[in-house]
This record gives C-alpha cells, structure tokens and sequence, in this order.
C-alpha cells in the first residue's frame, strides 16, 4: 500500500488480508483528521498517520509489513509472491537452492536448558558469540517473517525447505512488551506498557496464530508450527479480553487446512495445559502430523512439578522413603524394638526419623518431579501416540524434507482419487484418510514389509517408478466410480430411476452421435452383447 | 453451563460457540484462581468468578444468556431450540400465532424525528407513555435476546414474523457504556468506563455484528437487519483496536449466508458512510435484499451537511441568492448602473449587498442542506438501485412476512434445480441467481405482466398451484443434465472418455440385472433402437 486510503479503501485494504504499508504518508483511515477534528470541536489530532499510520496499523496487525519506500514496497510484494503457487491448488514454486544451501546437512544451531534465545534463530540460524554461522532449519536467507509488529509472543512467516516454500509459526520464548497507545482524543488515557511471559498465548498472539494459518491456508502452503507453550494466558485481563474466542480461533484454523500440517516440539520446548486443546492432530487428521525433539521435548498437561505436588504429596514421599532408605529403615526397626512404656527412647528416635525424614525430603521431591517428567517424554508421548515419533534436532531438516515431499507427493495422489470419485455424484467418495489407505494398499502389493510406509524415500521412489501404473489404478477407480453411480442411478427407484435411466439412455444416443463411425461401432457392439446377454 | 468449566472444557464451552451461564459459581476459566496466585505468589484472587463468572464473561460475548439458575438455564436453552429447524438445512419451525398475534396488522410503534428510543421496542413493541400497547414488527412476545451484555451499540436476538423464526439484528441508537474491569493482578489498573455513541460501530459492536450473523447462518435463520449507521468509528484508540479487522468479519460473515437476508432502513434512520461496506446487496446478491422506509430513511456517503459543505460552498450560495433573490437582483443592477467614478454610491450600495447576502445566508444553507438530503431518500436509492423500494412503516410487517414466505418457497425451489444438477458432476450447475432466473422463466410462461413476478402472493399462489408440475419441470432438468453428463463424460475424449463409456455401459450391464423382468425389456428396446440408428 503506497499513498493513503479511505473509508471504504481502508476495508478494501483489509478485505484484501495482506497489507505492505509505507512507513511515512500512507496511512489506513476510515476518516480524516480534520473531520474527526471538526466532528469534536477541538483539534485533537494533526495528522492523518495518529489514526491510521505504520505506528497504528503495523502493532495492530491490519499491516503485515513496512517498508521505507515505493521500491522496497513492490520488492517486497513480489518476495511474498514467489512463496505462493501462482494459481490456487496450482504448484508449489520450488526454488533451486544450489550453491545456497544443502538438503542434508545437519542444523548448526541448538537452544540450550533454561537460557532464552531469539526463536527466529531456530529458523533461519544466525552468528553464535564468536562470530560463527550457525545454520538454522530452513534454507539459508529463505526466511521472511510478517506481521512483526503486532503480538510478539508468536513469530510468523514464510521460509523454504530445500526449495519447497512452507508457511512457519514459532513461539518466542522471552518476554515481550505491547505499547497500547494514548488516544489524544481521550484526555484521561495514557500509554500503556504490559509485558507478556514467552511460551504463553496471550488474546493477541492466539489471534495472531489463527490470523497467520488462514493466511497460510490461503496460500496452499505446507505449514510448520514449533510449539513451546506452556498454554493460555488465564488471569482475569485476558479472559475478559476474549481469550477464549481468540484461541478457538487456531481450532477452526486449523480444520479448514488442506496441506501438510507438521507441529513440532523443539529441544527443551514443552506443550503444557490448554495449548494441548489447539494443537493436537486429531483436531484434524487429514492433514496434521505432531513430532518432538529427541530426548529434550516434553509435553503434558500439567508441568511436571504440577504434577508431582497432586501426584506425589509430602507423605507418599515420606512412606516412599522409609521404604528406600536404610537409615529410615534401620531407625524404624529401633522404634518397633522399643517397648510401650519406654517415652523417653521414643521420643529421641522419632526425633531422628524427623531429621532424617526433613534431609532426605528437599531430595526426593526432586526425585518426583524427575519420575513425573519421565511421563512427558517424547518416548511417552509416542506411546501414547499424541506423536508420530521423535526426531533428532541436528537431522531434523533432513527427516522434515523427506517427509514433506513425500506427503506432498501422497498427497497430490489422492486429491487424484477423490476428484476422480467426484466424477459421479461423489456420494461414493472416499475421505482424505481413507484415499490414503488406498493408496497405501498399492503400496502394499508391490512392497513387501509393513514399515516401509512410513519410509518417505521409499514411498517416494515407489511413486515415481509406478508413476505409469498408478495413473492406470486411478482410470480404474474412476471407471469402478461410473459404473457404481450408473447401477445406483438406474436402481435408485421412483422418479429417480426412471428419469436416471431416461437421461443416461438419451445421453448416450446423443454421444454417439458425436463418435467416429469407428468409436460407433464399437459401441454399438458393447450395446449389443447387454442386449444379447441371457439376464432375461 | 452450570458448575464450571476448567481448560479444555472452557474451550469445549466456546467452540460450542453457544453459551448459557448460570449467575453463580459456574465460571469459566482456564486455570483456577489458586493456581494463578501461587504462580505470581501473590493472593491476588480470591473466587473463579473473577476470572470466568458471568461478570466477565457476559460482558465479553463469550456467555449468549445467563440465567439464575438451572432450570431456567434449560429453559432458555429449549427456548432457544424452538427457533432452531431439527437438522441443518431442516424446515424451519414455523409456530401458530392464533390468538397471539395476527399476521396482517399495522406496526403500532412509530419512532419520532431525533427522539433516542429504545430500539427493542421496534421489534417488540411495548407500552407508551399512558401505558398503553403499541405493537412491535414481530409477533408479540416472540423476541428473545442474546449476547446482550456485550457490545451495547448493536442489540442481536431472534424472533417470529408471522410464527416464522428470524436472526434480528438492529442498531442502538442512545450511547451506551462499556465497562472494562481492573485486574486485581495489575495495581496500575483501574476500570475502565468508556462511552459509545449510537448508530457507529465500534470494534466490539461490529464484532458482535458478524458473530451474530455467523450464529444465524449456522442455524439457517432467515435475518433481517434494522440499519441506522452513521459508519464505523475511526478514531485512534478504535483504529488500534482493530475496528477494521471486525468490520470485515461483517463482510465475510454475509458472504456464506445462505437464507434469505433483508436489510431495511427503520423510520428517521440512515445508512452512511462505512456502513456502506458492509450492508451491500452486491457482498451476496444471492441472498440479500435491501428496503427503505417511506419517506423518512436516508442513505448516502456524506450526510447532507457534510455533503452540502463539500457541494455547495458559500460562493455557490451566494452566487446562487444573487439568481433568485429580488431584493439581490436590484441591487446588482443598481451597482451596474452606477458610473465608475461615483466610488460612494458605489460603497454604500455594496455594503446593502453585503447585508442583504449576510441575512440570507443561514436560510439558503438550510436550503442547501435539505436540497442535498433529496439525493437520500428512499426515492433516490430505489433509482440509483441500491434498494428493491421502500416500504410504509406501519405496513412493513405484512410487506416482509409475504416477501419471507415466497422468498423461502423460491430458495427451496432453486436448491432443488440445483441439488438436481449435481446428480452430474455439477459442471453445469447453475448459480442461486441463475436457478431463480430459471424459476422466473417458468413463472412467466404461466403468468403475463413482468411486474407480477415482483408480487409476492401472486408468486406464492402460482408455486402452491403448480407444485405438480413444477416437481415435472425439475425431473426433466434432472434428465437434461443427466444426458449433458453422459455426453460430456463419453466424448471428452483421452482416457476420460474411454473410461468414462467403458464405466456407463459396464454400469449399464450391471443395473439391467437388477431389474426386473418388465423393466429389463423396456431398457433393452431402447437400446436396440440406439443401436439401430441410422447413425453409422
């Protein structure tokens, strides 16, 4: 956006969802300055950029980006565009990323326990302390992030992997600042500063979420989301600011979402509490896959400390440690030893187990902690399949490229096989899931061993090789499809059948008409043998 | 709701998207007040209802009603129901209003020029002053309110028009106060009172809008809007808060509706500036329809002062004194009659003009504004087409009960054609728009006078008395587009085409098998004869 616009410009601008705003003189109003002027009687505002310039509209989200000039604006524009297929459901525009970057080579940069780190550097890498590139996930400088300004607890962009453009969300980790703006109009507001803690969804980052995968959506972009939430902001400024709806959001996000969809849960990243209700592959099957880092990734509802004060209290940690330890133990054999009447010995021994009870105690309650962590694993979460498996951070970029091309690939096939399903009247048609367990029956005839499904390179090679015999598959599914509608319209009953029968026996008068005396013949003969054939 | 809802379950409350909240103890939070005071370390809350009871989530929108206790949350709940169909795209549930109301009876309540009302009382009626009836546009006592703690500047609810349930959506036109609470969590917070003017959308009320369309649309409720829009409000704290991002929500809300939607402009009421954007026949020409009332509803951009001010500046008013006015004209000749020496007389007669230009400027401004209010009447938007007429207030409920009846009639006549079309592969399916030019077409080949097909009765009659041959007219569309399929799938040519008659005659084979000995017979003649077709 160059220049300024107005009114109904200004929603033309947002209907539009992606705004590059100018960073001087082009702002987004719905009315002027002078006019709210005039319509209060007093001059509260002198420019038209107090309503709707890059300091309103980049911190609120309506700007996506800001750039200094014209030149810079179309540059970026036409940047955002090579991201994009060039028609909708058309094909992804992948880039030859030679001489930039590698496939398989292992990422340089790794977060570290318990110290803050610009996420960004996760995607895109960056220089470490001494000056060293540490390589990121994506491919080197094919990272561009949108919507900066605005709730800057999440990071949203568009980045490439090996060349194919993905749409990207990352959590930040640190603490961020909003700057509420004082309204001049309003004599009593002042600015206001709130911090909002890193791994937390907060009203706007959780809009900004749902905002970033519609766009994404919308762009037919294969999606990947490192998680790092320890949930939703719950205190009583952020409900009241509707949380609630803002985070449902992400929910409906998500289910309209076409294209491979990969969360991933980085080195010592953890998913916590109600992140679980927005990210969670069953929220919508067809597409959605969840991984963890190896080892470091956690994910639970409650953090393990939660967990370890409901799960293990004080005195199941007491019982735990007379049952372990030998000085408890021994001490508790002196207490039985003690006869009734002896107070004194009684006393000084309960003194002793209480001392030793109150030394051990700052341990154990480590140790529980560590016994519920154990239950947030990756290992875990695999066996209780919230997670495809773990990947190992160095290899992920790696294991994330295979993997997305072949579900780009498995996919592309079976869009082959609903539309062909379409063919009829789609009554018959088979879900994302189930065009999948087709195709990975083919898979099984030519493929002995059942794990090699999961096997992306092999998956991979066998489409290319069959490529000749899987198109022949799908003729046969849409030929099966035909003759399925054709015996379901001409038997369906009632008026259904009769004009069914009717237009099917017209239409096909009609085509042959249309057919070489060749095509016609052969037909004809077809018709011939039905009529011919001994069913009456 | 009763008893609360913690977590995943507040999100299960709001992805339900319709909440009922019981006054007391039934909060809905995402982490209990305990938790959050032991995470700050503060006690900072004291009960849940301070992060999710009814006195934050009512004002928020995230809470539809709330009620006392349970059996009047039920109650409200199968209220609620009665104005829902049983299944989506069901029949609506159209109550007898026999003795409760008639259908043909004039509208009571009339609002009065630049008097603030009660907009309710539009839709429901109520007392005046001497405590006497005055009936609303709906059937008395069938108009419910929903989300009423939110967004004060648009009120949303349903009601019956002649027993037929309806989405309603009308603006206020009093200010009215949002409160926002201070978190105890914050110690710089303070409430929050912030005064909203009527008849503008602010970022709350236009969210509220679109949400309340949404909810309509998800449970197939025709929707009649009462517009009295000056625009949205644009200055600096409502541009930070989005207002354009909920603005378009309005947009994209209308753009799925799939019932009918009438926009109508109430007595004394106008449609301005912004509000232009969203309340449009063109967002969805499928569904929407736009009315005026008599006389009294004004539409345009500018309002007529402001449009005055642009179009008619005070060199153009007095230019135009000096056309009309005597007194002017002979002055204007006295002065041109004056030698070019005589600079006294001269004076003297340029300082009567002078006064004489001063006495008649306020009334000529008056002129000029009313002159400039002719370009909104509802004459005007009828002629510049951007509403179907206008229509008598006191008349308006008979008027849209008709126009309602023969509207559903129509919609579920067209979705008929078009079910029918995608019996093929719904290439040639028609639009809604289409479809009814379809339906038209054969109106008028029973009915002359174009104008009639305008006359809601007439076109209700002719459906009720051809419905036996209009069920004929969509079998044989059906059939039309059956042959229209085959001939497409069979000479499509490629494997298309070879797989496609392959499938038909396979099918063909197939379904004679299952036919009975008659049937069989007949469809075998009728494909000897193709066969024996003079074709080849």
């Amino acid at each position: 956006m160059t220049y300024s616009t107005v009114g109904i410009g200004a929603y033309l601008v947002r209907l539009g969802q992606r705004t590059i705003q100018k960073t001087s003189s082009s702002p987004i109003i719905l009315t002027g300055y002078q006019a709210l002027n005039k319509l209060m009687g007093v001059d509260v505002y002198s420019t038209n950029d107090q309503l709707g310039g890059p300091g309103i509209m980049y911190p609120n989200g309506v700007s996506h980006i800001v750039e200094p000039d014209h030149l810079s604006a179309v540059k970026a524009a036409v940047d955002w565009l090579s991201y994009v297929p060039s028609t909708r459901a058309g094909l992804l525009p992948i880039t030859d990323i030679r001489g930039v970057d590698e496939i398989e080579r292992p990422i340089g940069f790794t977060p570290k326990r318990g110290v803050p780190y610009d996420p960004r550097r996760l995607l895109a890498g960056g220089d470490d302390d001494v000056g060293e590139w540490q390589s990121g996930f994506f491919d080197r400088g094919s990272f561009t992030e949108t919507l900066a300004g605005w709730a800057k607890t999440v990071v949203v962009g568009r980045a490439r992997l090996g060349g194919i453009p993905m749409g990207v969300i990352i959590t930040e980790n640190r603490t961020a600042e909003a700057v509420k703006p004082a309204d001049p109009a309003d004599v009593k507001a002042s600015e206001a500063v709130i911090q909002e803690a890193g791994c937390v969804w907060f009203p706007n980052s959780a809009y900004k979420t749902a905002q970033a995968i519609k766009d994404f959506r919308t762009e037919d972009l294969p999606l990947i989301i490192f998680a790092n939430w320890r949930g939703f902001s719950g205190g009583q400024r952020d409900m009241f600011d509707e949380v609630l709806k803002y985070g449902s959001l992400i929910v409906d996000a998500f289910v309209s979402y076409e294209q491979p969809v990969f969360v991933f849960i980085p080195p010592f990243a953890e998913i916590r509490g109600g992140a679980w209700v927005v990210l969670d592959a069953s929220i919508n099957a067809n597409v959605m896959e969840m991984y963890a880092a190896k080892g470091t990734a956690r994910g639970g509802v409650l953090e393990a400390n939660g967990a370890a004060s409901v799960k293990y209290r004080t005195k199941d940690l007491i019982a735990t440690m007379h049952r372990l330890d030998d000085e408890l133990k021994s001490l508790d054999a002196q207490l039985a030893a003690i006869g009734g009447d002896n107070e004194a010995a009684r006393s000084q021994v309960e003194l002793f187990i209480a001392q030793r009870e109150k030394m051990l105690l700052p341990v154990y309650e480590q140790i529980a902690v560590q016994f519920c962590e154990l239950h947030d694993t990756p290992g875990r979460m695999k066996a209780v399949g919230v997670i495809e498996r773990d990947v190992e951070w160095r290899e992920a970029r790696s294991f994330f490229y295979w993997r997305l091309r072949r579900k780009l690939a498995e996919f592309d096939l079976r869009k082959q096989l609903i539309q062909a399903a379409e063919v009829g009247r789609g009554i018959v048609a088979p879900t994302p899931i189930q065009a999948s367990a087709i195709i990975e029956s083919w898979f099984h005839e030519d493929n002995v061993g059942t794990d090699l499904w999961n096997d992306d390179k092999v998956v991979l090679a066998w489409m290319a090789e069959h490529y000749a015999d899987l198109e022949k598959k799908i003729l046969t599914y849409t030929k099966n499809i035909v003759v399925q509608e054709v015996v379901q319209v001409m038997t369906a009953g009632g008026n259904t059948a009769r004009v069914g029968t009717a237009g099917i026996i017209e239409g096909l008068a009609m085509a042959l008409q249309r057919m070489s005396p060749e095509e016609q013949q052969q037909v004809k003969q077809m018709l011939t043998n039905i009529v011919n054939s001994g069913t009456s």
